[in-house]
């Protein structure tokens, strides 16, 4: 991982860390919010796919492609670009438009194939068979992993930075790259990793049940990013026993979320962010103050303005007034 | 002004500066975004609110009073709080609810005074005999102004520690305090300083024409807290002479500039902080790329959660794409 952070140093952006008093003042606790939709490619992915798409150019390599929900896939797009090489995403018809838009902006080309992984899954095998590309899997790749890890190893040294220290660090979940890279990142370093993935699809909670990743059965969630039925075998290795809570968190308060951090932080995320700002206000109200410093990543903020202009126009519940 | 810094330093957030490939591609220029919409307050206000409390206090003072648009009365709201004095702040009555909410939240009092600066400067004099508060002026007081200054040269400071270096400044022209400020933090340092007004109240245009202060004829514009109609006497003296241009921004290209910092930078900023950038665009464009790195003050992030979402459902125009 320290690997991963000094090769991506010049190439992704040292996001900053936000803190709102306004926010705050919501659980009692301080959330220390690292902002990853300002990254570059609007996402933490961009860490995990530079990171694997550098190692495979250096082995020689025609072309890529990926599966994603879209952030993987914008990513791997611009990744792709950056050595000037052919890319084609793989993605879920209902996938959000702001997201095929920036890969289709990125010059990647994009295929629609149903709305499960294992369906993307199969379509990526045919392409890489037809192209003789190569996969960069969002889930299953190590060196996207500790990409990704990079994401929360800035955050906790962002922090100590200013003289803070965190209690927790809260990631959502859908793959599982983000968690993983957590754990990879907070190991041994006394601060909890907590998940927070949609009560509708509840894929973590299931596999660390199960003792190994199953598929579960989804309902409709707004996170787009976090729809994917089931954790990748690699992050759940690494997320199995370091993981300290999940956090089931409902629509109605990702919706919450989204309004609390467009009201009172003045950040666009995307519903996937907003989940793990969910999971880290529930997590900080039941802990009933014995935590008080929490990290929380926003992962991205590729939203479409449409969903949040309905959000914005739709009465408020009390927690973001 | 360095003494403001010094004084400010622990009470105010050293906002980050933001920058956005998807926003440069826009205009082929390099933006630098001061994010003063993530300061506490959500405005830059409260740099020159401390600055000014905090000395009227260490001077003896059983409570403050200000006119404000809205940002300089949740910064003097804030102060006051700080200090445990009581605080009376006299708003338009077209003031931004989310505005009046956060002075509320402040526990002060908020009393409304028609739609001109005449007439809030007004109620402010009967209140100070009233009460025997003193006055925190927005615009006549240099340690407001100083304070604001503050913002400006840690913009300038932050572009250079990554080793970038600005040709230009671009800032939000209400009643001038930010403007000016930014005049006193740019002397000498070789940055042009352009001010951004809205052409609805092309207050600063109309006294560098005058050679002094003039009170203009205003129409309807919807950044908010530009609409005094009348620039400061200090910070004209302060501009005078060291302004480069004035860009007088039209409404639509307010709300074009809006959607593109949602959607593009991934921010929530009110229109005045818009109407910078879209001084600051417009300044890139026409200068036919002999500017290449612009830094521009987001001045604040207090907007209503409705105009938002309006503004995202309405048809976006060219540049948003």
């Amino acid at each position: 991982m320290e690997r991963a952070a000094h090769r991506l140093a010049p190439h992704v952006r040292r996001t900053p860390v936000i803190r709102s008093d306004e926010l705050d003042s919501l659980a009692s606790a301080r959330f220390w919010l690292k902002a990853e939709n300002l990254q570059r490619g609007g996402s933490f992915k961009i860490r995990g796919a530079l990171h694997s798409v550098d190692q495979l150019v250096t082995a020689g390599c025609p072309g890529v492609v990926a599966q994603s929900t879209g952030n993987h896939a914008i990513a791997v797009a611009l990744a792709a670009r950056a050595h000037g090489l052919p890319a084609v995403l793989v993605l879920p018809t209902d996938a959000s438009e702001a997201k095929v838009r920036r890969i289709r902006d990125a010059g990647a080309q994009v295929v629609f194939a149903g709305t499960s992984l294992a369906e993307r899954s199969a379509v990526v095998g045919e392409l890489r068979e037809q192209y003789g590309y190569r996969v960069v899997d969002p889930y299953e790749d190590f060196n996207v992993v500790a990409g990704q890890a990079t994401a929360t190893a800035e955050l906790l040294s962002q922090v100590n930075a200013v003289g803070g220290s965190l209690d927790a660090v809260v990631l959502p979940v859908g793959g599982g790259s983000a968690i993983a890279g957590a754990c990879l990142a907070a190991e041994g370093v006394g601060v909890a990793v907590v998940a927070a993935e949609p009560a509708a699809v509840p894929a973590l909670g299931a596999a660390l049940r199960a003792g190994k990743p199953v598929t579960v059965a989804s309902q409709p969630t707004m996170a787009d990013g976090l729809r994917p039925d089931r954790i990748g075998q690699l992050p759940f290795s690494l997320v199995h026993g370091a993981v300290t809570t999940v956090v089931e968190v409902e629509e109605t308060e990702i919706a919450d979320a989204m309004r609390v951090v467009l009201e009172r932080v003045r950040l666009v995320v995307e519903p996937s962010a907003a989940t793990a700002l969910a999971g880290a206000l529930r997590f900080a109200i039941s802990s009933g103050g014995s935590v008080s410093d929490i990290g929380v990543l926003l992962s991205g903020g590729n939203v479409d303005a449409r969903t949040i202009g309905s959000l914005l126009l739709s009465d408020s519940t009390q927690i973001s007034r």
